[in-house]
């Protein structure tokens, strides 16, 4: 796996972080070289513990994976059990893992590795709320210039929010990390609501994925059975979205998206639209871009490379 | 016209406040008991006289015209020459009125027209800033409960704002008009940009009007030229979208409208997102239902319409 | 009473406004020129009414009472029933008013008289929320060059609020009035709780106005019983403050007060301090001073001053 | 100094807190187990720096001293080199430090530490911005209830603010800090600007060090004159206030201050009032007391005690 494009995934697993860890070490383009966990989805301890039964269920015990941030940088944590069930991997029967978490604690394993790996060398993945990243900023602001890129998922801009009218629920569990985040002066690429909402869940997609035959295929199609339920309930539509796993696929294959280098600020000031991600997509001000906002998605590649990748492991 | 419905337009015209006076002066179905004025696109002077102009267009001089608000409740007036022009009415000639202003003030006017009329019988139609009907419903608070309904164009859903990121010209103007317009309990029909951007001008939806031959039909055609001008700059489209005649249009003939009845909450407190229109499409949150939000309409029926009934002036 | 200063009392009364109506009304130096009534300490009917009761114990019936919002510009009315009592005016026993109210609406009269009185001749003294006060500005912005002054009851500075931690009742009440007025560019003189919290009563201050042994003096003395009870249990103090009559003391007798050109702002933006007098006292920021901020008052003096007026009525 | 109250100082020197450090050095009652640093007055590579500089004038280069946080959690770093100068320490000419920072990060230190002591046997002293007291607390929420009390220097009642007029420096700098701090359970005495403008330098009290003739009370005299000028020209004053030492003299001598305990939130929301300490002073909130709040100090006796503990250095 040497050679490829090395990233560190900063996750809240949760059903959609589980299918893009996969997806991300099944793919020879990326090496993942290490797994931060945070606080978001359920709480600190299940993610952490959910990101090594992933990483079992693909067979790499090997990946070290470090606990991040308990809470999130100002607010309460909110967690969001309603929509990944009560371990936040509802679905699969999966073993406890028997890998042990590193010692580390994330924010330390990110800002070292940032300051020892060559400049410009590591692209960071947040799939959950953005306080590891955050902390990491703060605590070594020269990781700002060292970081290659940051591609996450978080926000929404037409499809407003999830967890509020106005916000999604990765950048509303944190909005001042997110806040930071989008302020450091580090290359972003965001996956909103907009674009993740589009690869829908389908019978025949999952069936697809369940056809593999392996325990991966198995353990993913479970859950993206589970996942969908929610959505299916709450917007009457086919299937669910899959979010966490854009992030893994414009990684490897940039060429399925489109987007637009816009400005983004984050609302931390107003309990109303808390956490909304402000994208300015037509320029009306003078701010300085400092995202690119990707809003399509050629759904049929993104599942054709989603079940081919989970094939191999 | 008698024995249409009544309705008080309050505008700040604006060449497509201009359009939608006119659809309204030339539907039968619909009783123009009054229009009063606001600073919006223009200062107060420019949309009083702007009215006025429009009534001698349609030949109704005998419409009672009344100025109201020559400033928002709290924050500084902005307005729009970059996008109306520097009269607010740019495009056409249109001969200084003739017809006066009426004496009274219109928040005055709303209030007292509002008290004499049968209970539920006059509907208001805001197609700028929301400055007036707070002013009226604040004065006298009885008049919640005698409104028919108020259909106003304003907000954003999924198209977030014009004038910011997340605000609409109208209610970015005067939020805090819009606050306590939406928490009035009064029944609210809202066509925000959702639904204005998707009647795009052509040139042979223009045509069509210029064709009419009528001096009506060539002034509407010039209106349109100069005010998609803006939009094709901005958004790189073929014409511009026509946002106040849906109001119009929505009473006329509310069947080529679709929409939500939703909870909409206005941002008056974080100067980012300041005079957002919060929807709730979703339903996520447990706040009462206070708007029929209006995201899609028949853009082909309603320039049909539209051409159609400017022809009879 | 010509030849006096011409004033315009705004007010909610309220003890402490009737006490300060009565001392305007007896002091020759003011020609009290009308008197509107807001919404404030009890609903508008009621201090409507009362601001009658006191015209008619000072035997001033012929002073116009104009009534006028009857809620705040954005928020919803609180009121103050356990300072003031069920009928903002407890205590005396005051007969119903005979005089009527005016028709016209305050906001009317107070726009129409500053238009139709020389330039810079009247005097504006709010004594409740600054709802009216800021109508007229939006009205007519005209009249912000024609006020002589405003001297007004509200804020605090070292005292902060009594309403929260942060506001006064009055500003806290209609925030968003106060920060028109605070922004209109008239010249303010600011009554705080810091001053109006000095002129405590006492047994024997009471008993001073008591012992003028008149309709007055007896009411006067009975409303500071009513109003020191509160203020006496929450403050554990022994007498009560006397808010109001120091605008007008001040007018009468400027030389018992003292304070400092600053500049004021008023927080609209966040429910914790809402309505906050944010004064610059010492001048760290490089904003426009726009109030005198009046801290110090020589209290026996103006009790003096009260009672020997009182004695008058 | 072993059976000393165990302490923490963290700070960020500043003339006031280097007092504030030697009077803790000088104090039996006291054992400064470490010492962390802050980005506050100066940046962090600075405030570093004067910490050991001040250990060494003490003769106790045994302390360990740690850095922390670069930048406040979420708003840029403020600094104050008008008020203490271009080295944070300006005044004496002290050495540059022989003593080196220990190799781990204050934040680490101080969550270490925590668990390691017994429960609720430290004392967190913060004299600057709160960064590395929230960064401990989000780190490992545990200490919260192993910490004996946090005292601290921040915030204003009836002074209001010196940095902006509602908001003190050390609050300022970080408000979402000062928010994480307030909120998190521990028992907070808390030493606002009511305090310690009160005891005010002057030519007797200056002097009395300067006369300790020890090379120590000659480099305090000199702090406390350059630390002065700044209010002096400010103020208009005799002399300037000495905030942190408060913080120190609080632990030694409890019985020279008096407060009340009162529920503190921080304003986080708002530009205008950002970082001010809200105080329920007279309890009129139902909000839970979660601080002791000072107001009051015997000034001389400070003065007294804080020269009796300089001649023992
Ligand atoms: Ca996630
Ligand atoms: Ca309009
Ligand atoms: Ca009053
Ligand atoms: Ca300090």
């Amino acid at each position: 796996m040497a050679g490829g494009r090395k990233i560190i995934i900063d996750t809240d697993p949760g059903q959609d972080d589980a299918i893009a860890i996969l997806l991300a070490l099944a793919s020879p383009e990326l090496e993942v070289i290490g797994i931060t966990t945070v606080a978001g989805n359920v709480p600190l301890e299940l993610t952490s513990k959910n990101a090594r039964k992933v990483c079992e269920l693909a067979g790499r015990p090997d990946i070290p994976v470090f606990a991040g941030a308990i809470r999130p940088l100002v607010r309460h944590l909110v967690t969001a059990e309603h929509v990944h069930g009560k371990t936040g991997l509802d679905g699969p029967v999966l073993p406890e893992p028997a890998m042990p978490l590193q010692e580390r604690h994330a924010v330390d394993y990110i800002v070292e590795t940032l300051m020892a790996e060559p400049e410009r060398s590591v692209t960071l993945c947040p799939l959950g709320p953005l306080t590891n990243i955050a902390l990491a900023l703060n605590r070594e602001p020269r990781i700002a210039a060292r970081i290659r890129e940051i591609v996450l998922m978080g926000g929404g801009y037409s499809e407003g929010g999830n967890v509020t009218p106005a916000a999604e629920f990765n950048i509303h569990v944190d909005p001042h990390a997110a806040d930071i985040v989008y302020r450091a002066g580090v290359p972003i690429v965001m996956m909103p609501l907009d674009v993740t909402h589009k690869p829908r869940t389908s019978k025949a997609r999952v069936g697809a994925i369940r056809a593999l035959g392996t325990p991966v295929g198995l353990a993913t199609a479970q859950m993206l059975e589970f996942a969908e339920r929610f959505d299916i309930e709450k917007y009457g539509s086919d299937g669910g979205p899959l979010h966490d796993p854009c992030v893994i696929a414009y990684l490897v294959k940039p060429e399925l998206f489109s987007g637009r280098m816009c400005n983004v600020e984050i609302e931390i000031s107003s309990e109303l639209t808390m956490g909304m991600t402000v994208v300015d997509w037509w320029g009306v001000t003078e701010r300085q871009k400092n995202a690119m906002v990707i809003r399509d998605i050629d759904s049929d590649a993104f599942y054709a490379l989603l079940t081919e990748r989970l094939g191999r492991l």
